[in-house]
């Protein structure tokens, strides 16, 4: 192999939509007393969303507990438009904000009903096992994550 | 409508295998500091899978915000016979145990791999919003649960 | 201060530090497989303070189920600058960081053994139970918080 | 005693009431959209008072991130009695119901203002870390149980 980056090739093609769509269901467990979605959660499903972007791309969040390196994250933040009820279908849509060499920024929208009811963000650092430096991402889950990447 | 109960009759027909399936992946929210599935998150699992079963037959469980009677957890619990790991998919399987005129039981087993994993019960009751005491629950409730009883 | 606003009287007094320090321990279920604080349990730790803060102040949050305002969470995010371990003490310190009409946000930093090992911020907002439009917080709320203004 | 089992020394004397009590409030995260204490947290709460307990006895759950065994759950039951608002303070009452070489049960019982709310067991077995076999219990964590074990 010669090209200056070999770890980078994915057979994966760019899709035409880089925006990847994870669906799910608000349970019991996620509302509260106020009777609608308690605020934390919205990060639970985002991260939901996260780790099974992940898993597809071949990079399931598992692999973390055998790796080097762990993939932490570093900042998180979410706004609440409008509020969600128990056993709303939220579709969540997750693409690449930001792509560095040893961190990136995932950018969350959440629907019910095609109607936007929030936002998230995550940030994530790949970061030695030991040291816990930040350490460059392998260049296969960079490859990857450039196929969802959205220019601002 | 000439039927006795005619509250209690429903499309579904006996299934051949009156266990309904559910499955989910162990996410990095249900795991704990010795690696694997915390043990309370049992028992967010086998409520998922509570969740979608009764979502699937008529009575998601949002309906309890509306209607005169609340669904609620009289007990609970659990057995972990095999550690569960994070980004195991687990299959769970579902069947009333026992159902009675205000109150029924559901049975849990957990598997990954095809091996058992876990097990869980939940006693739930149909129970009036105001007073909280037991009420009959609804005949389309009973008959859509007669269909997945396993007697014992 | 003119009459015009009595509700707005509040007893206590300018504390010397504006600064609400609320302490508990990081326990097993805060945590995930990486070994460390789950980092949407950093928002429950958080939250934990939020609520302690407000009952202090006579505002338990509980009092949103009887009255006609709701308080809600608009925003949130964390920082994550140092890994949490399992049985950690962590010392959160809040204020208020701005303090509006309808709306004010809450700063919180996290410490242990006094080595900063996170931030957040919330940000709330008072609105009517019924149209969810927001809504002047009581006056008593309001002089509560400017007790633990802090200016930027 | 003979010295054969040195370990087994402890300075706590055995306190008049062996009963080991608890209190902690409702959180807006504990609730559900039913307006109560959502099933599963309660399992949290219960274990918020074991580890609390164990750390108050040389046991602080975070050794078994270094000790060559784990202390794991095999099985969590819980009733619930009366509902649990946003916002009680929970008195929980823990004491070994029975303790063996390898394992041992903790009762719980949780009152609110005095009025029972709710019953857990939760049964938990010292395993080698590597193995996950059956390892006797250490003998200084086995006479602290002692001290707390109440005959049925």
């Amino acid at each position: 192999m010669v090209a200056s980056q070999p770890t980078c090739e994915n057979n994966e093609k760019k899709p035409n939509n880089p925006v990847f769509r994870h669906q799910l269901s608000v349970r019991l467990y996620d509302t509260d007393a106020a009777g609608v979605l308690y605020f934390g959660s919205q990060f639970r499903l985002a991260h939901d969303a996260f780790e099974t972007f992940m898993a597809q791309h071949g990079f399931p969040i598992s692999i973390m507990m055998t790796e080097p390196y762990l993939l932490v994250v570093r900042h998180a933040q979410s706004d609440y438009t409008a509020p969600v009820m128990l056993g709303d279908t939220v579709d969540i849509d997750l693409y690449i904000e930001r792509l560095g060499r040893t961190s990136f920024t995932c950018n969350y929208t959440l629907q019910v009903n095609d109607m936007p009811v929030g936002k998230a963000k995550t940030v994530h650092v790949t970061i030695d096992r030991k040291t816990r430096n930040a350490v460059a991402m392998p260049g296969e889950m960079r490859a990857a994550l450039q196929l969802h990447k959205v220019d601002q």
